[in-house]
């Protein structure tokens, strides 16, 4: 199955995609492409709103995602730029949805477990883990397409442990 | 021209639309119509997204507006309920765009002077100005349908006074 990450954003929209061998266990997860997709900055929210659903519609038809991960969101910092960020994770979802692709949230907590089995790493641990649990030769960039692969590999590793748990019938 | 005043939400969203007679002035607002869009409770997140999305589709293409107007969105209350109304704004501001209708934001306290000339007018004097100066046979309900054709006023007036300082050369 193939699960797209996402890291929402009204500036900057991080996205990675994974193919996970079903049934075969955490170690076939192999990274299919990671990126992000940019907004003018200065340009009213309703055109960068606009923008992010164009782009991201053209990510699901391209990587045909059986699922997609994303994380929660929390306010704690700028009001302001939380509710541009909720506004583009609200179109986000709904471009998702439109393309029936199944929606798993996450907390940012989840994520970093699933990803160093702390939760309380760093994000400099965080994309370290990412790097070389996908094989990737680089570290992923900018951070919103690492955030978007960690998410994505955070569902892989649900996905895989539901598999795994219903294979052994518990 | 017509205005569509928007009061976004995600369980339940106002909507009110108004004509306005080019260049004559506030006294020549009528209403078109008013109501509300209404998502099921207990519903995932995108699937009420996409339910206000599609209807509010259908809505414009009913109205044909020349201008929407929303009230800016302020976090008060509870967080988890305000990140719902920003994704729901999000979606909002979306479709409006999309069918390119030109989209105008007002504060709280603007829409309040609009309507009735004192910015901390309470809901009840709002409802009660709007219905006065919609010339409208009963209250509109519920306040959420209330509150659409309050911001969808302000935003006649608005343009009604700019119309008037063009003639006059101000």
């Amino acid at each position: 199955m193939v699960v797209l990450g996402i890291d929402p954003g009204i500036g900057i929209v991080g996205y990675g995609a994974l193919s996970v061998a079903r049934g075969a266990g955490l170690g076939h997860v192999s990274p299919l492409g990671h990126g992000v997709i940019t907004t003018p900055a200065n340009t009213e929210i309703p055109l960068r709103l606009e923008e992010i659903y164009a782009d991201l519609s053209v990510l699901i038809d391209r990587f045909r995602p059986d699922a997609a991960a994303i994380e929660e969101l929390f306010f704690v910092n700028n009001i302001t730029t939380g509710i541009a960020v909720a506004e583009a994770r609200g179109v986000v979802l709904l471009a998702l949805r439109q393309k029936s692709v199944p929606i798993f949230e996450y907390s940012p907590m989840q994520v970093k477990i699933a990803v160093t089995g702390y939760g309380k790493a760093t994000k400099r641990q965080m994309i370290d883990q990412v790097t070389l649990r996908l094989g990737l030769s680089e570290k992923p960039k900018p951070d919103d397409a690492a955030d978007a692969l960690a998410v994505a590999l955070c569902h892989a590793c649900s996905a895989a442990a539901t598999l795994s748990s219903v294979r052994r019938g518990i």
